[in-house]
């Protein structure tokens, strides 16, 4: 038994032991005979496994009605894994998303350090700079690359710390936000656990 | 006389009484014969301006020790048009600067709105929306143009009120921030303020 999260570039797998990921230009579905239980926000893809019998989606099996109609399958994922705390998925978009006492708060995204890079070279050749991580957020900067990487993330240190709640981070870049939310803890299978607890939860499933 | 903020698309006019502006495309400089101060961020149109007798560059009489090197003469401008306030300038970028006392305590660069929809939408067709400038920032967003706009704003709004000063807006889109802003105060020409005061300041030029 396999778990999936389908992103737009990725699969990423999880065995019970260690997660991996695929590419998902160069993926076969077939190659894959075990179940496997996935979430996915790629379209294209979703058609084609919803053909295949050992594949499950489950976002069928969510309670939609604790969430919002249009909110991305592994941001409810990674909410169903925890009962009280803010969650930071820093991928291609940075979602952060509040759960209290196992309610959905509410939440909202963020452009990726990838996009947001992009944005700032995209405006002017003189910001074509890649974010400081370690810059100094008590400090109003005084060069341009702070002046871009203050602007990202002062921003949305301020708002997430107002919430005074646990930060849990996952998604790819995690580790490079845990430098400017060092009480962070950093948790890079946390959608996995919220799917885990989905599963767990429906009878429809006959686990092997 | 007039005064000119040159910016990468267009050229701002201030004649002492109206301001205009002119599209840099089909702009004629031999088209003025009076004597413009002014200040260029366009690489190509200020090698131009330097051959004309009648433009002058008002940016060859700032005192740069106050500032950082690679800061936007237009941030000057602003700046120098204050004592103690924080000044955000809303345009293509959107720059954050602070004075306290007559003196450049430092600032920082965020996306324009324009620039930072377009990261959204560039991230996901399912977050091509205009911001909601209206929306509720008391409140964590449950619906994807609220998601994008809380985003964008809150995380603004919170780095901006923590300095705890009065807040000036300036620049293209001044009017539409000042919805989350509402006890700033909007000045167009806080730039020409700034050159005004240069334009004062230095012996070099006679005015006519």
């Amino acid at each position: 038994m396999l778990l999936c999260d389908i992103g737009n570039t990725s699969l990423h797998f999880f065995d019970g032991k260690k997660d991996y990921k695929k590419d998902i230009e160069h993926f076969d579905s077939l190659s894959i005979e075990e179940d496997v239980y996935y979430i996915c926000v790629n379209p294209r893809l979703k058609e084609v496994l919803k053909l295949l019998k050992n594949w499950h989606d489950l976002s069928l099996h969510v309670e939609y009605s604790k969430y919002y109609e249009t909110i991305g399958i592994d941001r409810i994922m990674a909410a169903e894994a925890i009962s009280d705390a803010i969650i930071i998925d820093a991928g291609s978009a940075l979602t952060v998303d509040i759960v209290k006492n196992n309610n959905y708060e509410g939440g909202f995204i963020y452009p990726g350090k990838k996009a947001m890079a992009k944005t700032y070279s995209g405006i002017s050749s003189a910001l074509d700079y890649n974010f400081n991580f370690e810059c100094d957020l008590n400090k109003l900067p005084k060069n341009s690359q702070d002046s871009i990487s203050y602007g990202y993330l002062k921003t949305l240190y301020l708002e997430v710390m107002s919430h005074n709640m646990e930060v849990i981070l996952t998604g790819g870049d995690a580790l490079e936000f845990a430098k400017i939310f060092p009480k962070a803890s950093v948790d890079e299978r946390l959608i996995f656990k919220g799917m885990q607890k989905i599963l767990n939860s429906t009878s429809t499933f006959t686990i092997d």
